[in-house]
């Protein structure tokens, strides 16, 4: 029987570093008890050191009752971790063997009702799971660094998962402050690592090509596109290039824009189907707010993230387009 | 002579869509004396109204000693808005024909000091300015939407440009504000839209193939990576993701995951040459701060984008990740 989703108490982590020590962080914060299991001879000081720099940060999102930097313990082995929780977070190196060898360790230590979610940033679980004789429990849960920070996590099992396991997941990651999105199928790279791929390997061609540097890039990103996109996604964005019309507009008028050779990625076709999702979603995502109210709302709040930018920024030099 | 680019005082618009009407309201607020053409008769009520629903968020950014919505008038030609100002922003269709023919228009209209600078987003200057007898004084100044409110600005000239009017261009740029980055040559489509475009390629290969759903793409970059990329940029963000080695570390540890099937678009040859720019640019970015004074400055700007998200975010629905 699962653990009720709001109400677990006992956390484990496997592996200590940058992702899961973020994590413990998180489940820190949230008035959790944190077993960690990390081999490396290291980890305690580091996961210490990081612990100290951070806490202030947990405290200025927010301590849940109970809350405490001392509710956290290594375990000498992954078994004593495996055995103590009730739900284990897992971020071990991102080496499939690796992580099929660990799941068999994991699924034979704790109990079958404890659910293993995985940080993995680009395995199915169909493949991680394959040792497993609990195969059930397993899910991806996979997190933005700092897991301790940024809210999205995606959520997917693989095909020998409870799809129950899945709803566990997103609930338990929800009553943590999270927001979860449910993948609906396994798709390499998961969502956001797909899009920030893409950017991210035109940005890689540009420097080699002698079409920007780095300094560019960041600038461009920081002070364009960037600023929108932490209020809306590309979606909603493209929506607003469309005015009054919006993403039909949108589309319907920039369409044959698509296939400029603005990118190394080409562009899928623009068929009736493809075109009429992308402004039903739109629609959706507006939720009824005009074009106008929508554009307000983000000037507001990019106003304000360039008045934050500027009062955080404490560096000396010129930063992505400080 | 071209005017001192901290000194203009009136400013000419061609086209007052949704990027020449922002354009022509950043300059109003710059304290400048606006003259807008646009053949459209709709084109005066509509920015009539777009200044009444955004002069409010002109307040807000502060105005400059003089700055009225009031300064600004439509002339009925463009001969007659091109021969009574100091310097020209065009924001013409996307369309190549029309654009030459309209630089015909205003390099025989507009006296040869007078910089004619153009929003395309995606054509070259060396095209556009095929039929001009002056075309030393034109060149690329490509906004972002909302350009009232955006900063980042791309700057680049054609190959009959001067290259002094593309440093005026980034003097005048900046002198208002904005932040323009001037680019060593013509790319298609600049920087920030090749970055975007990647992305949105991607998200609507997505969409097509039933791998995310609109409201799931916009969710992801919101709550996800869009996040960070108003603090940092992605080169800056992946520098951070290696913790201590920064992007050395990122690139020699990660490298092999470029390969992996994670978007559409093929990853670059990772090669000594592409790892040291990318490295020594990061190097430049971090401008002496160690990552977790880097990590430190971002965790705090990301706490205040989520309570102004928060705040700002009024409609009644989901949006992008709310």
């Amino acid at each position: 029987m699962l653990p009720e989703p709001d109400k677990v108490q006992r956390v484990g982590i496997l592996g200590a570093g940058v992702i899961g020590g973020g994590w413990a962080l998180h489940f820190l914060r949230n008035g959790m008890e944190v077993t960690i299991f990390d081999p490396s001879p290291k980890s305690k000081t580091q996961f210490d050191a990081m612990k100290t720099a951070v806490w202030p940060t947990m405290e200025e999102l927010g301590l849940a009752p109970g809350a405490s930097p001392n509710r956290c313990r290594f375990a000498d082995s992954l078994e004593e971790m495996a055995s103590a929780v009730q739900v284990i977070q897992e971020n071990a190196p991102e080496n499939l063997e690796v992580k099929q060898t660990l799941y068999a360790q994991l699924d034979a230590a704790a109990p079958p009702d404890v659910p293993i979610l995985s940080s993995t940033s680009g395995f199915a679980m169909t493949d991680i799971q394959k040792k497993c004789r609990h195969p059930g429990r397993t899910v991806v849960g996979h997190p933005f660094n700092p897991p301790y920070l940024i809210p999205f996590i995606e959520v997917v099992g693989g095909e020998a998962t409870d799809p129950a396991v899945v709803d566990w997941a997103v609930a338990f990651y929800r009553s943590t402050g999270k927001r979860p999105v449910r993948m609906s199928r396994e798709v390499p790279g998961f969502i956001a690592n797909r899009l920030q791929e893409a950017l991210w390997r035109e940005a890689l061609h540009m420097v080699a090509n002698d079409e920007a540097t780095v300094e560019e890039i960041d600038a461009a990103i920081v002070d364009g596109p960037g600023l929108r996109w932490a209020v809306m996604g590309p979606c909603l964005t493209f929506h607003l290039a469309g005015g009054e019309g919006g993403m039909a507009h949108m589309l319907d008028h920039f369409g044959p824009s698509l296939q400029s050779p603005w990118t190394r990625l080409k562009a899928p076709e623009l068929d009736q189907r493809l075109r009429d999702r992308m402004v039903v979603g739109c629609e959706g995502l507006a939720g009824g707010m005009t074009p106008a109210e929508l554009a307000r709302e983000r000037d507001r709040c990019v106003i304000e993230f360039m008045k934050v930018r500027d009062a955080c920024r404490t560096g000396p030099g010129p930063k992505g387009g400080r």
